[in-house]
Order: C-alpha cells, then structure tokens, then sequence
C-alpha cells in the first residue's frame, strides 16, 4: 500500500512548526522566513543552492507523490474561507502538480489549478482524508503537508509512515506544537537524527513493520 | 570572570528534563533512565565505555569547575525537606567534589560528604546563589546542575554562559520542559548541533560577547 508521508516541515527547538499570530502578511507569525532559509539556500529551492544533505532529504518532498493533504491553516490565512477568491499562497501554478486536499469545515467546489494541481475541500476524518487521498494517488504516495495540528492528529491516529522534522535552531516560544499528545512516539517509529553543516538537524521516523 | 556551565542535561525531543511524577522509587518519574543511556555508555560514565563525541562532550562536566548550583528537586525527591536525613541520591560520596549550593526555602545546615563535596543550603535569588558560587569557585567555573525550571530560570535571567543539553530521540509528552519562557533565545547565544552515532542530538550554547 501506498505512504503516507511528512517531508520538510521545519520547527524550532522548542517543537513549534509556526509561529502567532498568523495572518496574510505573516503566515507563519513571529517565526517570519526563519524556520525556512535552511531550505532557501538548498538547490531544490533554486538554482545555485547547496547540494548537500539538506538538499537531498528537501528533494524527497517531489519524488513518488499522487496526492497531498493540507489543513486549512496551510491553505490560507485565518478567514479565508469568508473570500469566495482565495486561491491559497501559491499563485496560478501551485507547487503540488497532483490532487491536493484541504481539510476544512466548510468546504467549497474543487479548484483547478495550472501546472496539475486541483485542490479538493473536504470536511472529514484524518482517516478519511487519507483513504480518498490514496484512491486519488493510485501506486504513489500521499504527502502530508501540515500545519503541525494536522500532522499531529495524523501521528496520533496512526495513518503516517515517513516523518520528516526539520529542528531549526530558534526559540519560538509560542505558536502551534508539533508534539502535543504524541508521547513514546518513539515506540511505533526507528528514528534518526542528522545535523547539517547549515545548522539544522534532521529528524527522519519511519513505522517500523 | 568565571563562567556559569551547565553540562549532559538530556531533555526529550519535546524539551522535558525529567518525566512524572518524580519519587523516591522514580527520580525522572515515567522517563526512567531513557534520558541518560546515552551517558551510561561512555567512558565518562565508566570503564569499557564509548570515547566518541558523546564521551568528550560529557567529560567537559568535569572539567575547571569549583562549585555546582543545584536546584531542590535534583538534590531529592519532592517531600525531602521533611526527611532530616535525607543526605541527596548519591551515598557517602557525591560526584561533585567542591562546594554544591542546593537552592531551598528550607535550607538546613551545611552537610560535608566524602570526597570534598559540602552541600549548602540555601533560599536565595538565582542571581544571589552565582555570586555566593562563584565566591567559593575561586577562578574556576561554576556548574548549574538543573532541574529543568532552574536552568530555564537562571538561563531566562541572563546568568548561563555555556548551555550543553541533549536531545534524546524519545517523546515524554508531559513532565519539566527547559524551554518554556526562554523565546529568542538564540539572539544571545550562538548555537551549534552535532548528532551522534548513538542517536542524540548534542546542542551546545555559547553566549556571545
């Protein structure tokens, strides 16, 4: 069967994946660039980054995906379901190219984007988000793309099999935690931890068997 | 001036010094000694042991200190106040070797163990108990022993000059966490990250000048 798959999502030291408060002009809040330049300045963000580890586990991101799962957090800034013209952050030609699936309480029609990205609003479970993902992925694998509460939930729920955390060295202080409620994680998943020349450290669980 | 160290303080991935609830029976409560395999591995811990990066940076511990601050819940477990006996975890001969400031608002008359250790008692100000450590350390450096509150505490009021924690690859879920209230705090210091071969994460601050 199929994966269900975390990659690049970057926190601080103290497990916060975003910062507060988040808005159209911050959408990560007081966290600004700063849980992200480590993957600015790798080649698969764009020509003339590194090439180096960094860059090999953020290129995991693109390679086997047929589907993503976002929280609505992710899709836009709080309130974005009160504009009928919100598109999400990423302009006419998002960077999903596959089905990608926003969960919301208050769904809408599903939204073509250029360049292979539909995005589909669903009001459901983490379990059936992931089911209707996968049928959508058909052999490949389905990312999930966060916010943390989302990946969270998803952990706790048991439906992620490739976690990828990214632990920048800042103090957020405040923000949505990534770790809330998924104590002895450690037992379903082998983790592994790698710290990069750029300051970062890799945190890699794979579900064990 | 002499430094204020703090060394091979282990906390989970989601920032927790210890586990709970702390006894007698369970120092780091539902933690167990999962924090501190990585240390019982090295040389540093004892014979036949490791002597990788784990070993060096654990040795550091040792090393050009005269006095340690502690805070109440290292010397023992919550209730021994009331014990007049109660002589800390570490039988006749603590590791300490030099003066050991034990902050409590109920202090006690000093306790001279074996091996140069002399424990202090004292109901003090973070501020007051360095100057008090640093008078006894003469040139040399003092350790903060923890619990996690102390070292956030003595860290959020800009007294903590080296921090060496580690980053176990365990998620405690609940418990003491050292990063609470310390946001930003990489504007003070620099920080370095170097994973090991047996699955922690050494993170090491340094306070800029």
């Amino acid at each position: 069967m199929s994966l269900v798959r975390v990659h690049n999502f970057s926190i601080s030291l103290d497990g916060f994946g975003t910062g507060e408060p988040q808005s159209l002009e911050a959408p990560f809040g007081h966290a600004g660039e700063r849980l992200h330049r480590w993957m600015f300045a790798t080649r698969f963000w764009g020509e003339g980054g590194s090439s180096g580890v960094d860059d090999a586990l953020a290129q995991r991101h693109s390679v086997g995906i047929g589907a993503e799962i976002m929280g609505a957090n992710k899709f836009g800034p709080p309130g974005w379901q009160d504009d009928p013209d919100w598109t999400g952050w990423w302009g006419p030609e998002p960077p999903f190219h596959t089905p990608t699936y926003v969960l919301t309480h208050r769904p809408r029609p599903p939204l073509e984007m250029e360049g292979g990205t539909t995005f589909h609003f669903l009001d459901t479970t983490p379990a059936e988000a992931v089911e209707t993902a996968r049928a959508a992925a058909g052999d490949l694998d389905v990312r999930l793309g966060g916010g943390a509460s989302v990946i969270r939930d998803f952990v706790a729920a048991g439906l992620v099999d490739h976690l990828h955390l990214v632990l920048v060295p800042i103090v957020l202080g405040r923000g949505s935690r990534v770790w809330d409620g998924l104590e002895a994680l450690e037992d379903e998943f082998d983790v592994e931890a790698v710290s990069s020349p750029s300051g970062v450290t890799h945190l890699t669980f794979t579900r064990r068997k």
